[in-house]
């Protein structure tokens, strides 16, 4: 795939910079943990600093100074489920709450509680003031609430998704000398085949750059993960780069995604666990159900390195890693000092691997993909 | 200056690892920065993770896998001051004290209250086996409560010094294939131009690898230290290096210490300021008192990145910095950006640019002193 800050390799694992930075990693990390391209949240950048801020400081990538390529999400995600997912803690501090509606969604800051409203229009214009490389349309993230409902939300989704293509190719049409910004459609209609099938034929009609996969189960769980795209699996634009939204909490979840056939997926999770002292330990051996499985000596794919058993441990986090932290020397027994004496290096040592190793593992992937 | 990790090239800033980690920086970044040497807490070490689990991890060099030189303090700076200085605070929570007797102090852990005993033997036993280039003799940090307290309290850090060399010289002659550790002496006596002499004959007249100066105003204020330097310069041994204790808070106090005859001194400001938003802006001009001075256009010399004015602004912190932050080309405007966030990557961004400005800074001291 050709972007405006080089060609990404797919299938490709995209760390997620949330509000322009990817926590605790600057640029020179991240380019040494091999990412190509990394996600940023238009919620998060609308409210703050402001997309007007972004645009004036050369757009996100100078702003950030990452030179490699950047996707930004609609804030779809980010402002139906303050609505839906969160809706016991809206009621207490009142804050943190949206509503939505068929035009778009008003949603109250979780910085200050001040109102604000996205729409379709607006999410592609603040996404191209942003300037990334990828955007996406504005959807609604379904929530599990019926059949009904999920038709109701896609039928929402479908059109927004009109009202983005309308929006970027006007703007598109009066760029001159900017580079394009090539918009991804997504799929939506929960875990019904019937509705998943229906928004990936409204999808794939419009013809646009990439297809995403997003809502329902996708990216929590790998076995509803794989069902729902084998529904959809023959309507999908062969020649375009299919993105599985929210996928890669484990490493056994990267493998299952690649072999339904992901070119692209992002997820918070190799940060947020590394940060929480999960850190991902084992390696690629071929077998499993389609060829390939991660092994690991320890359940769920991870240590935990609070863990007592590693006050004296000194082995790598994982012998077989080639991240920075591996290659340097850090042991169990030292990232287990940090960790419990709340040591600010530790955050970064143990992101850095667990980056490191699901985008080493994706390229890995990627090896027996172009082998076979 | 030799050590079993190096020549260390003088004068030196030396950054402050408190539990074996400098906040926010890993080994790489430290080398990045110049760093030759850094500090580590015995009195931190201590209480977690233990001296002895330090000593089976391969010594201090080793956990934390810094391959250049390693000084520890003897924690009689942490253990007094827990009596001396924070005494309102003790009273409420009936922790974090201490009580100073001639033998040694009887303190309470800052972790969980736990009661325990530093005396000079334990001190030095304790560095022996963390296993630093350089370790320091065990001292009363004199606070500022009259000439007969600082008398007393220097009587007291002298005769640990005799005891710290005594034993000292009995685990050095044991030793076989390990490498020697250079012990270095403190001169004390408070702000008392009497004392301080009196303080610094002892010390001297022990003959260690080195002397240090600690306790009174130093550190805290460049005229004070550079009025008890010049009390007792004709007595410091010339051949030995000069360890000005906790000295480095702003570049000028670097050139005042340099200008007095520092060859090392260390300080946490450097790291904990970046983590509050003061980032040093400036550079080393020549003029001033003693033939440089630092010039910068900040008041303070640092700049608050916290400051709105700094929001839109997309400069580097200082744009004559070679630190990896402004040779990377982060701008103000992201860092401010980063803060106000509480993003983890900032506080290392911040950290590395202050450390490395230090250290800079102390190079080209050097070399001014070499040409000269």
């Amino acid at each position: 795939m050709n972007t405006p800050h080089g060609k990404i390799k797919t299938p490709v694992f995209m760390p997620v910079g949330t509000k322009a930075a990817v926590k605790s990693l600057d640029s020179a990390d991240l380019k040494r943990c091999g990412a190509q391209v990394i996600l940023a949240n238009t919620y998060h950048l609308y409210l703050r600093p402001g997309e007007k801020l972004i645009e004036k400081m050369g757009k996100i990538h100078n702003f950030m100074n990452w030179s490699g390529a950047i996707l930004t999400d609609s804030g779809g995600y980010q402002v139906s489920s303050l609505g839906h997912f969160i809706k016991a803690k809206d009621k207490k501090n009142n804050f943190a709450r949206s509503k939505i509606d068929d035009e778009g969604v008003t949603f109250f800051s979780h910085l200050d509680g001040s109102k604000h409203r996205l729409t379709a229009k607006k999410s592609i214009e603040i996404q191209m003031k942003l300037g990334a490389d990828i955007i996406m349309a504005f959807d609604e993230a379904t929530p599990n609430r019926g059949k009904s409902y999920a038709r109701r939300a896609m039928g929402r989704t479908h059109r927004w998704l009109t009202e983005c293509v309308r929006v970027w190719q006007k703007i598109e049409k009066k760029k001159t000398k900017q580079p394009a910004q090539a918009l991804f459609g997504i799929v939506q209609g929960g875990n019904y085949r019937s509705l998943r099938r229906e928004s990936a034929e409204f999808v794939a009609s419009q013809n646009l750059p990439g297809i995403a996969i997003g809502g329902g189960s996708i990216g929590q769980d790998k076995g509803e993960t794989a069902k729902n795209i084998s529904w959809i699996r023959e309507i999908l634009p062969e020649d375009k780069p299919w993105y599985f939204m929210g996928v890669g909490v484990r490493p056994s979840d990267v493998i299952s995604a690649v072999e339904c056939g992901a070119d692209m997926f992002d997820c918070v999770a190799p940060t947020r666990m590394a940060r929480s002292g999960q850190l991902y330990s084992g390696k690629l051996v071929s077998g499993g159900k389609n060829g390939w499985r991660f092994e690991s000596e320890f359940a769920r794919e991870t240590l935990n390195i609070a863990n007592a058993r590693f006050k004296r441990d000194d082995k790598l986090i994982d012998e077989n890693c080639d991240c920075l932290t591996c290659a340097s020397g850090y042991s169990r027994a030292y990232l287990h000092h940090l960790f419990k004496a709340s040591e600010l290096s530790y955050y970064r040592l143990a992101s850095l691997h667990n980056v490191s190793l699901m985008i080493e593992l994706t390229e890995k992937l990627r090896e027996g993909i172009i082998k076979a």
